[in-house]
């Protein structure tokens, strides 16, 4: 840089040439920011110009001076204990201090402003370790005990969920041939086949067949057998869940006496043999039939099309030997609906039955280690004893019996006792979300990525927009975590009068959660960017297995007009039917038709205080709710009054009866999550929680926007401060991400290698 | 039932005996119903009464006696013509008409609305095939000519798509190996270089080099491959995109005599190895070294540490011999920033050379006929002649050359010059949504659940859930196709002046049809229930291959917030690289500072003729386009203003960024695919894809409507009358959704088989 030495007043733009060299690709317009600047320097004389334009058109080896020139100016800079604000002109007047009291000098400096204002970050392209970013700087730490929390999640079961974690060490768990089939269904098999032996399968049996008579041991199994693999934990699910739950209770003492022995051991592994082709969600329209032959006593089971064939059945294609097969009970050409029979389907070395043809259901999305198959029967006959018969059975004359006369009643009070399902896949769902979380949240709080110019890259984790992609979903976790406990335990003890209840509530969590995995999932799977795309992450398992869980136990969809259905009637109809007077009572009562007043100041109000307050989020959850049921109710009787088919009218709203019931399950997870917390006992994890439930409560009223501010019953200024607040609960929460997934409790092992610590 | 023909005043309650004990399970509050129209049969004597109560308890064996109860009624029904709105009771009048004086005959006809009004469906639970429903009446039809429509999308290059087609038919394309990698992987190689030999492969290249100097005919035989599979896609995508045009566009004529011919025929396999595990958005910082000795004329490339080894490189893991590989130049210690260098990994017998090591990235999520690895160089010693030097050279004295004298820029020119992938992946893209829109739509429209009460079943399209989690996503594609085909064809017939704006287009499109596609792939595989989780089905394979796209060219929110940035400098600066004083100008002028105002008339404007008017459509996109972007402008400047340091301050602005670029990308694409509707000549074609905008327009207004009322653009009242509206073109472009998406002309056996005709 020869040409500044000649020309000693110029080296006050050593600095600002030094910029435009290194870091600047020098546009028109900017071109014209220093044309402007320069413009104001009328002390330059013809040569001095000359010679700062031949610099700033500099030949390729300037790269050489350059460097020198910043050690120059970084000496300079530490000398002189410059001060983090100063403009490029102050920096480069350092250089040519004995001039300082110049008017060159001073109107050089006095113009500087005309370079714009990021000039004063300037400096830092010299000491870019004297720059502090908070972007930089927010750090991981945990206010709170992490095994705290973590025996606060696992809760009373937390012995078993120990114990099981334990188990999982053998080598047995260690699956190694996830992409050959045929191998991989054997390795779950016989991993299922050792929980068996331990005594896993029979866990939630009564006490009399070697259980703990709580089917919540099962549920908190399937969903810790989760960690290891999805495909174990449905292989588990449809072995000692559908299965051993048909004959537990649709069977009588003596099917539990000849059959749940072997069953929870694996030594008679069976199939759930409901769906058809035909009827997947309409369950109720299948077209199996099972005739009665008063003479021998026996029953022919039948599959007279494809459609009626039995499709997607777990432990059909391989490994299973008896099937409970429901199928429509015929008795002198007398339809009495749907009844349950123990079908054998393969002998004891394994060959399929006569009149017995099994389809491998081939390779799936996921789950590839349960063996699904379709089935088909050929007119196979089966001994009376065949028939599950708590709720249905056939007296010695022939005659049709039950304890419960109307047959739909009956179909639909079978089905209930069969819900444990819908618990089970949102808990299995849940802990597949909780492994995608800490593989992720680990992994974006080591992974940089760009950062401060010339300075440090900064964890992705620390970007507002990862932050906002992931924590809301932490929190959602941990919310349902909560509510999926209390709707457990609901289940586990319920009486008679709650059924119906109970079933929109897990119908309706086995949606919302099942929904929130999938995406969960994907947001996992791109926060995670390529390694999210390698199986050695396990993302890509997690997403393929629980992807149809939306599906399982019935498609969210459906399941969740039913939930609304349901609460149309107060859950005074039976689930899964409400009858042709059914609704219209409920429209003509106008149960609903007081909904809550809005409050005309809380509209307006953007206090934190309140925003932050419980009784806020929960009024406002319970006003959504409310609202559009209401809605949703005068909108069905409007079309109805005007004489349109009810088949069409509930057509019309099934998007609306879709957001009653979503608003409804909200509401429900809103409140268990705060009665959860309410419980805990520990301050530094309540106080953690509470930053969850905060982010539950005002990420999801956020996410409901639209709608309250299409009711107004939010303002404009109020949605805007909440998704301040929002933003600033995640800038919270993510200092304490990491130890509050490492709170889930997932081993080492079952994380992505990633997120492995 | 003979209790009733002892009392025959009773018969006239005879459908309402039968509806309650075939259809309803009668609950409590039900029962009141019934109690209080029977109250007020005060005409019946204690025996009658008697004889009620004993039939509404009846035992199983009545099933029997009803179905013959059922057919008198159907004949009594047909001889009297009867009224389909006719009451239960009316029904049952008929039996007893000779009584039709009778004042007890008018009083139970009179109090029959008691019952509620579902009570005037009740014919048709005798005569289920008199219901007319809507939702069951609703069929498909064309009023336009598919193939006509088919010609319009494949546009110029329908020559070359059929020929494409033609050339599927053979059984190379027949992959039978998808699970077992190495055979997959060999499968994949052998049709790629099937395609090379057929021409394809250097189908883009300048004419002297046997291509038809056309990068359209790339793009388009990329997004038609796609049908076939998507590692093929990817594959063809690697060798004859990028690392083709890694030679064609940053080397210089020895490199293309010396190259391109053995590279379009795949004779020479190759890689492109950019990404490192250190640095993969942050492209820029790589660390792989090239230390030039001018002694021997040779590079000396290396891999520093485990951060720096390339990673997810495409046809490093088998079969590349040669690898472009990114790496600093280094001349006497200085760094002269990125430069490309063609470096051999292999020898001819496919052995790795010395002092490169290579590992197999291992299974992924999908693309697993793609062989991605990581490389590492260990001191690999190449020729002065391995640079690629169309922009970097070094001259006989040893002294770094380049055409571009800032090293930013520089680079980003190298990169801008390779920026087709972002056009390559999103048409990729969108050929899988097209698959999986076409396989779920024929599906839903022929598979039937659930019905009118004892009617016929509906076909699960005409559900309006299914129709709004479908059609919009159907519209949308259509917008895509058109944008996309106007973004290709601006990119390659563009000007060195647009480079930067065609930048932020293509990384904008790329974003927004990659998460488009993960979205649409997503509701498919739910909309086709458990069939869709079947592998026959092709979605798991389309879902899986192609979720990696989001990531694949740049991570989409990285992108997203580089066209913001770009959108903030009005496409002034680099696309990638913004300066110190890049911002500044831009804030400093407040070139947005004149939003456009609202319309207070329109903004409660309801009418269907505004809502549909495309200048209102256009104005909204518009509207909220530069009102994001400004106010985006407005915060940043306030932060700074305020001494936040610029990377915060663009940290906490990230999603309002984020935001900022999809609304330009969606104002673009609204615009183009509007533009592209007006040139189409046919009107029957012309009308549907008018619906199809129709539909695009208002679904993306209403899908940000939380923003519209937020900033009151739009009034409550507007925003639900866009839903209605939206809700009514759901429906009516369900009538046409198959004819739709059998234009986009996917070949029957690249479709799922459940949606092959």
């Amino acid at each position: 840089m020869k040409v500044l030495d000649s020309h000693h007043r110029l080296s006050i733009f050593k600095p600002l040439i030094c910029l435009i060299h290194e870091d600047l690709v020098v546009s028109n317009e900017e071109q014209n920011v220093l044309d402007a600047y320069f413009n104001t320097q009328s002390w330059m004389t013809e040569d001095e110009k000359k010679a700062l334009r031949h610099i700033l058109d500099p030949s390729p080896q300037f790269q050489d001076d350059l460097s020198k020139l910043k050690s120059e100016i970084r000496s300079q800079l530490v000398k002189n204990n410059f001060k983090h604000d100063a403009g490029i002109i102050d920096i480069g007047s350092e250089l040519v201090r004995e001039h300082k009291s110049d008017d060159w000098y001073l109107t050089a400096v006095d113009n500087q402003h005309l370079l714009g204002f990021l000039n004063y970050e300037a400096v830092f392209h010299f000491y870019p370790e004297w720059r502090e970013t908070q972007s930089l700087k927010l750090d991981t730490y945990a206010s709170f005990d992490i095994k705290t929390l973590q025996s606060i999640l696992d809760g009373e079961h937390a012995g078993l969920i120990r114990e099981l974690k334990g188990l999982f060490e053998h080598n047995i768990f260690d699956f190694k041939n996830r992409e050959d089939t045929t191998a991989f269904r054997h390795e779950i098999y016989q991993a299922c086949a050792f929980l068996a032996v331990k005594g896993y399968g029979a866990i939630s049996y009564p006490k009399p067949y070697g259980g703990g008579n709580d089917m919540d041991f099962y549920f908190t199994a399937m969903e810790t057998i989760t960690m290891v693999d999805l495909s174990l934990a449905i292989k588990f699910g449809v072995q000692f869940g559908l299965f051993a739950g048909s004959v537990l209770n649709l069977g009588t003492k003596k099917h539990h006496d000849q059959y749940l022995g072997s069953i929870g051991l694996l030594d008679l592994p069976g199939c759930f043999a409901m769906t058809e082709t035909g009827h997947g969600s309409n369950v109720k329209g299948i077209q199996t039939t099972a005739h009665y032959i008063h003479q021998t006593r026996t029953f022919i089971i039948n599959t007279p099309d494809m459609d009626a064939q039995k499709e997607y059945i777990g432990n059909a294609a391989l490994h299973g030997w008896l099937a409970t097969v429901f199928a429509k009970l015929v008795i002198d050409n007398v339809d009495y609906g749907v009844a349950a029979f123990m079908v054998p389907i393969r002998n004891i070395e394994g060959q399929v039955c006569k009149g017995v043809t099994i389809e491998d259901s081939g390779n799936k999305m996921g789950l590839n280690g349960v063996d699904n198959g379709n089935i088909k029967f050929d007119h196979v006959s089966v001994p009376y004893d065949a028939l599950l018969d708590r709720f249905v059975s056939i007296d010695e004359n022939g005659n049709f019996q039950s304890p419960i006369q109307s047959e739909n009643k009956r179909f639909f009070t079978m089905l209930g006792t069969l819900v444990g399902g819908r618990i089970g896949v949102p808990r299995s769902a849940l802990t597949a979300s909780k492994i995608g979380l800490t593989t992720t949240i680990r992994y974006s709080n080591i992974r940089r990525q760009f950062g401060p110019a010339s300075g440090q890259e900064v964890p992705i984790l620390n970007y507002r927009m990862h932050q906002r992609r992931l924590l809301p979903l932490l929190a959602k976790t941990y919310a349902l975590h909560f509510a999926l406990r209390y709707v457990t335990a609901r289940y586990v003890h319920h009486e008679q009068s709650e059924a119906q209840e109970l079933e929109a509530i897990a119908a309706g969590i086995k949606a919302y959660a099942t929904w929130h995995n999938t995406s969960t999932l994907q947001e996992c799977r791109e926060c995670c960017g390529g390694k999210g795309f390698l199986s050695e992450n396990r993302i890509d398992d997690l997403k393929n297995d629980s992807d149809v869980y939306t599906t399982f136990e019935g498609d969210n969809t459906v399941l969740m007009q039913l939930v609304a259905k349901s609460r149309l009637t107060g859950f005074k109809q039976s689930f899964y039917h409400i009858g042709i007077t059914g609704y219209l009572k409920y429209f003509a009562s106008q149960a609903y038709s007081s909904v809550r007043q809005k409050n005309p100041i809380a509209v307006r109000n953007t206090d934190e205080d309140h925003l932050l307050d419980p009784d806020f989020h929960l009024s406002a959850f319970k006003y959504r709710e409310q609202d559009i049921l209401t809605s949703a109710a005068k909108r069905l009787k409007r079309l109805l009054d005007d004489g349109m088919d009810s088949f069409d009218a509930f057509n019309v709203c099934q998007h609306h009866l879709i957001e009653a019931a979503e608003a409804y399950v909200e509401r429900i997870v809103l409140e268990q999550f705060f009665n959860s917390i309410s419980m805990v006992k520990d301050t530094a994890c309540r106080a953690v929680l509470i930053q969850l439930y905060n982010m539950y409560a005002l990420f999801t009223i956020e996410a409901h926007k639209d709608w309250y501010l299409e009711s107004e019953y939010m303002a404009p200024s109020k949605t805007k401060a909440i998704r301040k607040l929002v933003n600033q609960l995640c800038w919270n929460i993510r200092k304490e991400a990491v130890p509050l997934v490492d709170a889930f409790g997932i081993p080492e092992k079952w994380l992505g290698v990633i997120g492995r610590k």
